[in-house]
């Protein structure tokens, strides 16, 4: 089923013990791309970059045959920036610049050709943008996915939780969780946001894997031990694109595949962080997917017969 | 089979954000058994009190299966006494008290009766200690899982590296895994724990799950995500004690074994921290825990089939 993913293509400069980066592409939408593009044919993409992104990075994304047709240009505009470095133990991150450019005033325009798409991410954004998205689709997708991040909650809650009230499954990560809900326990905080519109919220803990949750039940899906993690920037957004990719595929929305497709988001995570920004992502061969998801269904397996 | 169990039988004082408690009982052995005898009807401990300790207390034990013919009862001294105050994430304390008394000079004599044991659990112990129970032992146990704590790192390390040696299974928490090994990549440190003597490691990670290792697999236990933790103490040795007592009731050495004992270790775990101290694992029933196990099932069950 054809898909819909709104977020942010942009430029990261990337600083972690292993290394650092000049300006690459990046940005949540990329990510969110490139990933789905491993389920699903039919990806269409609403962003908008500036003048100075290079169209070897669009021909990148078409390649993965992700629809730039939703993607502006703004020829006399410069791209969103972002850069940080990694600390240490890769579990915290300072952020060293953060240049909005052409995201300040980002008017997500629908095209045509995409009113069809039965399955939405929104990837990070200003959630009144988000929430245009919504309004501006004629029919209510299948599925609406939304990811968002603190930032939101300090300077638009109010928009945020307009926002939130749209969508079928919030995916969020634990401390982003806490703070939106007050709640330190996951389980009480993804209670509290199942009262917020959502029926699903997604939990993501990093290193420590990821939650499910709905109104009756809970999936705890581990993330891959690793040795190394190398860059973790884009891992939640590739998780997003891996979740979102499989859900449009199997084009069956029930908590079922939202399992399944949370493994597959964690799979695709996992190569993520093995390199440099998107780079591990852009040329993943079927086969190594599929031997990395045997790893987590390996990895969590037991038999334990009740009498 | 008959399993045998060392380590502190002590007083706590706890503090956590939900209230307090006067001096209850505690230690590492008490919290093993106690768990473990939901498991398997011989559990032998060996151990040293001072006067100091409540005659019920030791029936408690008693009432339970556990065989207290190796607790030693120093008429004169004082038992072993922690205190130690919680912060309001629950993931962190301070220890306020820690009186060694009768542990100072603890001897670990094993009682004629206890050496067919096949099972060994050496609880947290100064590491010469641990060692001195093995070498006691006529016959080597089938199985030896140890634990430790960053303390021993500090303060007698090459002790602790010589105990580790002989045993089977190693389990440790993340940060002192880390420590042990330098490595903060918990695959890494496991790695190097492995070239330490175990063929087997286990790594807890709290409210993140445990991770279990040997030289070729992987096995990641989520832990149940739960509304309240009431009080930690104590989980990383009930947890202990679940495993232990599983293992030595299937009487099975198998990695697949171990990966059901974490189960069942973890499930036992969940029950702990939902009161103070020892309140929530000394009238468990069997109904309730088979509950907890089926819910940890259904935390991680998926179906993908990989073609």
């Amino acid at each position: 089923m054809s898909l819909l993913v709104v977020g942010s293509v942009a430029f990261d400069a990337i600083e972690t013990p292993f290394g650092k980066t000049d300006k690459i592409i990046g940005g949540a939408a990329t990510y969110i791309s490139l990933s789905s593009s491993y389920f699903n044919s039919q990806v269409n993409l609403v962003a908008v970059v500036g003048g100075d992104f290079p169209k070897s990075d669009i021909a990148l994304l078409e390649k993965h045959g992700v629809n730039t047709e939703g993607l502006q240009i703004k020829e006399d505009e410069k791209s969103f920036f972002w850069s940080g470095k990694y600390h240490n133990d890769m579990n915290s991150r300072d952020t060293l610049v953060t240049e909005l450019n052409v995201l300040g005033t980002f008017d997500p325009i629908i095209p045509e050709s995409y009113q069809d798409c039965e399955y939405l991410m929104l990837g990070n954004l200003a959630p009144s943008v988000q929430k245009t998205v919504i309004e501006r689709l004629k029919k209510r997708p299948k599925l609406i996915v939304m990811d968002t991040m603190n930032f939101w909650m300090e300077i638009a809650l109010a928009d945020l939780l307009e926002t939130i009230k749209l969508v079928d499954v919030l995916c969020l990560n634990d401390e982003e969780a806490r703070q939106l809900t007050g709640e330190y326990s996951l389980k009480k905080a993804a209670k509290k946001i199942l009262t917020m519109g959502p029926s699903t919220v997604i939990i993501k803990k990093g290193e420590h894997g990821a939650l499910l949750f709905n109104h009756n039940e809970a999936f705890y899906a581990p993330a891959l031990p690793l040795e190394e993690v190398f860059d973790p920037t884009g891992a939640g957004d590739t998780f997003a694109g891996g979740f979102i990719g499989y859900m449009a595929s199997k084009n069956e929305t029930s908590y079922d595949s939202m399992k399944n497709a949370i493994i597959y988001g964690s799979a695709m995570a996992s190569f993520c962080v093995e390199k440099f920004g998107v780079e591990r992502i852009v040329d993943l061969k079927n086969a190594e997917l599929e031997a990395r998801v045997q790893q987590f269904i390996n990895l969590v397996q037991f038999e334990i017969s009740l009498v």
